[in-house]
């Protein structure tokens, strides 16, 4: 039987990743080292993480005034370390809030200087992204912080807020490398890799030079961009098979045409899943705003809850894996990353017609 | 050719270990997803960090009233972590020098609270470690921070310091594992994994009940001990695949005998070396007191320093690799910790021995 895992994060990697690492796991390129098992500041593993960083930054077309660092923490250790390397700039700074995640950061931010909420879809159970009309940015914002895809939720900005002269940060943990981007209209992006970059351990930064340098003196040494920039992010042992395989990823999607190609196939995939959810009759359904949704992490409720337990048994047995939806969200969620292939929707979509046929 | 690795860290991981990894990369136990992909919410991750978490337990003997986390940021995370969460009892923390790695943690921890050198043998450039006799131990320090086992410097403690009833808190990066502890006798364990664990980017902390949730109002979340014991260290995305890793090591320590059959190895292991030093004639030879000389991180320099190239040329060519010091200590360095066979520390032996023939 075939398997497609549909999880939220960690998630499925690209199978040629998986078995390229898999013949060089004990003996990489004939150096008789595991990758694990490298010095990080051995000519091997230097070789390694200096092509990671040159696919990335031909993937995402990233300018030559910014910085990429591999550090370690997730997206969790980036709602710290954005705040204390950037908010010292004014002591302010501005979040949107969309969501589980964009909560979370704009909680943890208030803990190292001021925090003014732009705007907030909490009180419809974030069921929209509010219209940037509606938005009260500040004048003296260090920054502001949006996440661009809301995993939980699954809504995720078609757009892309126009913010003037302040910088733009944004956790982009869930849809980096999915569509295209102008990365000059960004201060900072962020991302945990367990989604679409590779293991979790790994979080990728991608910073302006001008905004590299300003941290707070209560910084932990881990979490100033400084350090790591100055050092090719090897300011101390970084995740070193981590960096691998997100290479490894890199070179699967320049494979695969690029970021725009990937594009292409993850419009075609969302478009298969929403399309039928618009007109199953009811049986399915989003909960949120056609706009809105969520190219990534499709999430959907049966109309009768009954049936959910039914729903992921049923679609377990059948090879569709981790299709529960988070806990605080409820109902169902079909993470589609890069590496899901359109083959897995495919299967997925055919399950939910007959499951909607038999129980409808 | 067969190749024996002496990294400092990332460093050789047992071959059982790889092979294991290697065969259950691509389908775990028949899960159908790779340990990378599936989420660390889901009954077979559980699974395998419980059973991680069980296993080094019995192998540490590690007491109830400890808890074990797995975290993320290395030790010099941890040289941050642990001021933020232990220094607040008082506002103050020892801290003994015994070289590289102990100078950091200091320097670190003085960021936040006040710190007290206790000792330190910087003087004579860390060739020993000072008696115990000699330390200022303070009255109201939080806890005394120690470096069991100096990676650059090769220098080890064969005692524990006796410190009363003030917590004491080791970096145990590159010794943990190698031999028996009590683990009673210390307030708080910590270890990056890329030595005698697993993979880069896993930290381990191991830490009494009552020093749990008390941390500085400033500690970013990723940081906070408290969060990580409340959600069995699965406050956010843990390195799933290192956790998984170290579980497979731990595993092989149990087969292997446990600590204690380690530690009778590694004494054999190091003394092959040590006894050959010692004898030698001059040719080579150790920059550490005897007494305090690592098991873990052999470090010896040659009498003539214009045949270091030479040596670190043929011994590579004779697939002993990664035998260069650290740049800041100059001269050689054969790590040797849990993973190393006796077989490859003959190796070096041998390979000394003729190199020192043919150029003594």
């Amino acid at each position: 039987m075939t398997i497609f895992n549909f999880s939220a994060g960690p998630a499925v990697l690209p199978r040629p990743v998986l078995e390229q690492a898999q013949a060089e796991l004990i003996d990489w390129h004939g150096s008789g080292m595991s990758v694990m098992e490298m010095s990080h500041r051995g000519p091997e593993f230097q070789s390694i993480i200096d092509e990671a960083l040159a696919d990335l930054r031909e993937l995402m077309n990233i300018p030559s005034n910014y910085q990429i660092l591999f550090l370690q923490g997730g997206a969790q250790g980036q709602f710290s370390a954005v705040p204390l390397n950037l908010i010292g700039a004014t002591g302010k700074a501005d979040y949107v809030n969309t969501g589980h995640w964009s909560t979370l950061a704009m909680k943890e931010a208030a803990r190292f200087g001021q925090v003014n909420e732009v705007c907030s879809s909490a009180d419809s159970r974030f069921d929209h992204i509010p219209a940037f009309s509606e938005w009260k940015l500040s004048k003296d914002a260090s920054y502001v912080h949006y996440t661009p895809n809301e995993t939980v939720g699954g809504l995720e900005f078609q757009w892309v807020p126009e913010v003037g002269d302040v910088p733009l940060v944004a956790d982009m943990s869930s849809n980096i490398l999915s569509r295209e981007i102008d990365v000059s209209k960004f201060g900072l992006i962020y991302a945990g890799a367990q989604k679409n970059i590779g293991p979790s351990g790994l979080t990728l930064v991608i910073v302006r030079d001008d905004l590299i340098g300003k941290s707070l003196p209560i910084t932990p040494v881990t979490y100033d961009y400084k350090k790591y920039a100055d050092a090719g992010s090897m300011y101390n042992t970084p995740s070193t098979y981590g960096i691998y395989l997100a290479g490894l990823v890199f070179k699967w999607l320049k494979a695969q045409g690029g970021v725009a190609a990937m594009e292409a196939i993850n419009v075609e995939k969302s478009n298969l899943l929403y399309h039928y959810l618009n007109d199953c009759g009811g049986f399915y359904y989003s909960p949120i705003a056609e706009a809105d949704r969520s190219r990534m992490n499709v999430v959907f409720r049966l109309k009768d809850e009954a049936l959910d337990a039914a729903f992921l048994k049923e679609s377990k047995a059948a090879g569709l894996l981790q299709l529960k939806g988070h806990k605080i969200a409820g109902g169902m969620r079909a993470s589609i990353y890069n590496a899901m292939p359109v083959e897995g929707v495919q299967a997925l979509l055919s399950f939910m017609k007959d499951f909607a046929q038999r129980n409808g």
